[in-house]
């Protein structure tokens, strides 16, 4: 007779279909895995019984006993999600939904270096374990966002240039002293790209996420999947020419880079040549918010530099949402308008056919909600599941 | 007792893992699927029965009688591939690895319109497969490439500007027609990214294959997938606004695109106004070949203006090659070396350390081998399998 079969990739298999959230009856599993319903059976039972299912309302009766439906159980497990920006943390407990269940956050900068940064990370994520009544052993996986280029396959910072101390840090492998779970990194932009569109755009394929703050920087999600490129600096466009052809000096060492040009100080920059008491781009959203016509014009200016360059990325990734976010985006329309007045002049009709060109609505939170996002991808694959869930 | 499986899904797994050409045991797929020893004899038995995969060599003993092993049998069916130009046509068969078997080129407007010229692709596919003494019965798909917009998951054209008459024709309904498996088409920039790749760069995740001919486009690879975008216009380089602020009028009723100052008919255009012969890209290659120091110096900078383009590429992509085909690339270096002295000295440091930028090596036959792929992904996939091995 036959060996017995492992198993693990009949349950996998099954909980792949239940993730989504839709309530599915056993003959319903058993039609779209090919599995036996007898198979099928005793994987519902594990399943139920490790938590990761709920059986869930009643389906439409065929005649005596009406089958029951199964779905993912949201509350089996949490996830911890922390956004570290330059200068202002979070931490949040998520669902695994992603949906938000807790959150702390709080002025820290980055500069302090990793390990007080990422304790505060930890001390951060038991306090809110604490206050929601979880335990450590909830906790499924970790997903940290940080404000420069990280190598997502090591997850270590690779020449972040506003994050001394942090070049090469080995992110996971400090956290997983402190707390043994797989633990997720990426970079800020790009984990704003998932949250925003989880929180805005849910089954938009194509999408890029533009943050424009001290730096300019996009996250691109193409056929749903987040792209990192070969060394993880897709997306990187803070550092392309502008096409205004103005030769101002950038942090990076080049010339009329977009970023030395658009970008908060750079703003700040030109309006302080103008007499206007600008040095940061918090003193330009200042001045926006204040009605200041120049502020206004050079904000506008700034969206129409990103818009050449976006105008490019239409061409070239073809998206059909692009969000903007960032303090120089939540300020106003202005920037947008900017945006929009040259992406739409400039691109192919078909590409800017059905094209949106919108302002961030998850706001200050997309990062977070991004980090829960990247964490509970992986917590639920048939890879993070074998981890996730095997006792401990 | 339990219901029997159904099985497609079990052989389906099982193939999926054979296809990668490599060898395996029964006890590896075994082991790999998670499926019972019984079950993986039976489903192996059936795709031998199949002929879709054979047995090869033997294993290392672990005593007694050696297991055998079997892989993917390359043979099994072939794929016709079409790569049709705006003046001249190519068609051929390949194994299931994509492997051309024979081909059949010659000169053929497509402007002639759809019916004509499938008609001649239809004749040239039977003439092949003729030739080499295979069936209708064997074909498994067919892949198409043609010189304009596609709509991929429809495979009609769309508004393509050198192809009267062919405007949303059903092209693999007509296809189907004549031969009865499923009909895959692609503009020819995206199967040449596939097919130079698989020719010059297997392995290769991120990889761009950029065209530069009477036209200016790209084929984007990213993660391994051919990228197309939410509209199927990802890649469409050529109307992206030039760095150079050269006022020129373009086709497509824009001012300043790359086409407009870059493509071959553009360059010809520069030659002609300082006195010389030109007025095709052919002319262009004919004065280069003769070593005209103007036209390599014209050829130079359209590569530098290409190259503005393709440092926004980097910097969103991050691929890890750029291959340049087309007629301007083959014919010399020089529009590859005008490309790589822009790129290497405006992107950044991280994006461009491992960054090759190489000449096509599968020259014309980068199309017509990418349409072979594009047909063999969709036979092997477990949706093509119904289809392409269910008896006729």
């Amino acid at each position: 007779m036959a060996d017995p079969p492992t198993g693990r990739a009949d349950v996998s298999q099954l909980f792949q279909l239940l993730r989504d959230g839709r309530p599915r009856t056993r003959a319903e599993l058993s039609k779209s895995t090919g599995l036996a319903r007898s198979t099928v059976t005793g994987r519902v039972d594990e399943l139920l019984r490790l938590g990761l299912i709920t059986p869930v309302g009643e389906a439409a009766s065929t005649g005596g006993r009406p089958p029951s439906q199964f779905a993912l159980n949201p509350g089996a497990k949490v996830v911890i999600a922390a956004d570290l920006g330059a200068s202002h943390a979070t931490v949040a407990l998520a669902d695994l939904t992603g949906e938000l269940l807790a959150e702390h956050a709080e002025p820290l900068p980055i500069d302090l270096g990793p390990e007080p940064v990422l304790t505060w990370v930890v001390d951060g994520a038991r306090a809110l374990l604490e206050r929601t009544g979880r335990s450590e052993r909830d906790v499924a996986a970790i997903g940290i966002g940080l404000p420069g280029p990280v190598e997502h396959s090591t997850g270590q910072p690779v020449n972040p240039p506003i994050m001394p101390g942090w070049d090469r840090f080995d992110v996971p492998g400090w956290m997983r002293e402190h707390l043994d779970v797989p633990v997720l990194v990426d970079n800020d932009v790009n984990i704003s790209a998932l949250g925003e569109r989880a929180f805005a755009w849910p089954g938009t394929e194509h999408f890029m996420f533009v943050k424009v703050a001290t730096g300019i920087g996009a996250g691109i999600i193409s056929d749903g999947l987040l792209q990192r490129g070969a060394q993880g600096t897709a997306g990187d466009i803070g550092h392309v020419r502008a096409a205004r052809d103005v030769d101002v000096p950038c942090r990076c060492g080049n010339h009329g880079c977009l970023e030395a040009l658009a970008a908060g100080p750079a703003i700040a920059r030109t309006l302080a040549a103008q007499g206007l008491d600008a040095r940061t781009g918090s003193d330009v959203v200042e001045l926006v918010k204040r009605g200041e016509l120049a502020a206004i014009q050079a904000v506008r200016q700034a969206g129409r530099d990103i818009g050449e360059v976006l105008t490019t990325a239409v061409s070239l990734i073809n998206p059909s949402v692009i969000a903007i976010g960032g303090s120089m985006a939540r300020v106003s329309e202005h920037l947008i308008a900017g945006v929009r007045e040259i992406v739409y002049t400039r691109s192919s009709p078909l590409a800017t056919e059905h094209l949106a060109i919108v302002q961030s609505a998850a706001g200050r939170s997309a990062a977070v909600r991004g980090a829960a996002i990247l964490a509970v991808e992986h917590a639920l694959s048939p890879e993070g599941l074998a981890h996730a869930f095997a006792p401990r």
